[in-house]
């Protein structure tokens, strides 16, 4: 009666392991059985969501990191957080409960929040938009339904201030589910913390207890095709010493690589030897966006390689 | 063999009933089996949240009712949705899920929409708010845990913007469940429409053919005391005919009824036959308040009964 794992009828619940204090785990094995999803999005790491935060409002990030120790929310190594390593294995699980698709984990794009600076913000804010760590799980085809290969992804992504992921604060987590027949529907809650943590692992034990754990608790494995290589608008911020020219050089460099500049942003020049500025992009591949960003790093005008982000579009912003 | 109810073990799934597209019962049922809910907050009329949402824009409530009527959200005969009515059965039926307590409808203090006017949302948008139709089940001591009465009511509802329950957009829902393991966790999704209720409903049978419906669809009746005299900050807005002293009978009568003013704002006067301005107060009873409305209607200087809604503190703003 019920062994230790097989098929001996064991029971596996695991609410807690996501998004501590969110429902989603139970959400998505029960309430899309009759539905299609076509996206999963998550903030799922409430340290670097609190630092993000804090970086938002002007703090450095080594001060930051350093602040999110001392509260305890980092830990003394944080690289699983700030390398995004701990969302890569969330929507790994998000996935799969979503699509039946098992994603290797090392196979997952995956970009921390390391590179991002306050200088960011400040363009974020020119775009309407803030900077949030987000976990991705989307089909490339929308309205395909199981035809659109998946792209599963990791990447700090810039998110309109309207849109509810941006809405998450704090440690607090949030989860962005868009279905063929709910369209965006969205969760949000604690991610983690003693209290939380434990009061899933109790629901889970009671649904165990009342025979209510789905009896497979991952869906069964689906054909639906691997493709990381996805497409999005990309925020691109490339650092550059001044010089003339430079932006006829990076359009010269985006065509060749057959990417479509959306818009450029620049605030006013204080140093001509340390400046920036932000192209945006039409909707292209991650591959031919970093095949653009190697292509600028290679100019004698570039200071290190360009930061680029994924960007969240207002078609997915407007919530219910 | 379930038979056709009673003790048959006949098997209920009902989580189309309130907020069709989000899984709100399923997560009442099955989540918070460990928690102790503090309070639940709900948008769960589209049609209202869709009229309030354009009267936010500046649009004429008639005009807004019409509007909605021609789109198919309101009935010919709106009563239900624009009086309150249908959020009053939503949220008996979520204060039963939460709280284990059977709340006659009839007990339920109800307010609708009809009395809300573009005035109100000039002076919700000085206080950094919105307006929005909530239905609410909370405990009056929401530290006492099992101590405090229950009180569940329907009203217009001052919002901060800065609270989840303002990011609920045309007709979409969403509801804030406040608990002790969890604080603030939040559900939002489209409230209704074809898709997103024949969705729900396949999740239902879904889970009834997999034996996963929690064998007591209600949980059991709870001992928890009604006290629908609800506690809360409230707005008051008085319209009169410009005279002398009216501030200051005003203030005598608020002392006769126990209420303190946190606050006074006026709007530029334009026509002195037809003024108005607004009141907040402190943490007062409805009785108080719904009393010191009264006095204020008795004066000459008044042009009807004043509106009065309860406001929505930042303490339980912030969300995750």
């Amino acid at each position: 009666k019920g062994g230790g794992g097989g098929s001996g009828g064991a029971k596996f619940g695991y609410e807690a392991a996501v998004c501590g204090g969110i429902p989603i785990i139970n959400a998505l094995q029960s309430c899309y059985a009759g539905d299609v999803v076509h996206e999963v999005m998550g903030i799922c790491n409430g340290t670097t969501n609190y630092m993000l935060g804090k970086m938002e409002t002007g703090a450095d990030y080594s001060d930051v990191l350093r602040e999110a120790q001392d509260l305890g929310y980092a830990e003394a190594d944080p690289t699983a957080d700030v390398e995004g390593h701990d969302v890569r294995a969330k929507i790994a699980i998000l996935a799969k409960l979503a699509f039946g698709t098992t994603v290797p984990v090392e196979s997952i794009p995956c970009m921390g929040i390391t590179g991002v600076t306050a200088v960011d913000f400040e363009y974020a804010r020119l775009l309407g938009c803030t900077v949030k760590l987000v976990g991705t799980a989307a089909r490339l085809s929308k309205y395909g339904e199981r035809d659109g290969a998946l792209s599963v992804y990791v990447a700090p992504k810039v998110v309109p201030n309207s849109h509810l992921l941006a809405s998450a604060r704090g440690c607090g987590n949030a989860v962005a589910v868009d279905s063929a027949n709910l369209g965006v529907a969205s969760y949000t809650g604690p991610g983690a913390g003693r209290y939380p943590t434990a009061s899933s692992v109790v629901a889970d034990v009671r649904r165990i207890a009342d025979g209510l754990c789905p009896p497979d608790p991952f869906p069964l494995e689906s054909s639906i095709e691997l493709d990381n290589d996805y497409t999005s608008n990309f925020y691109v911020r490339i650092s550059f010493a001044d010089s003339l020219g430079i932006v006829r050089r990076v359009g010269e460099i985006a065509e060749r690589r057959g990417v479509s500049i959306h818009s450029i942003l620049q605030n006013p020049i204080d140093d001509r030897g340390a400046a920036d500025f932000v192209v945006t992009t039409e909707a292209c591949k991650l591959s031919q966006v970093t095949g653009m960003c190697e292509d600028v790093a290679g100019e004698d005008f570039a200071r290190g390689p360009p930061l680029c982000m994924p960007m969240l579009m207002e078609d997915f912003a407007r919530g219910p």
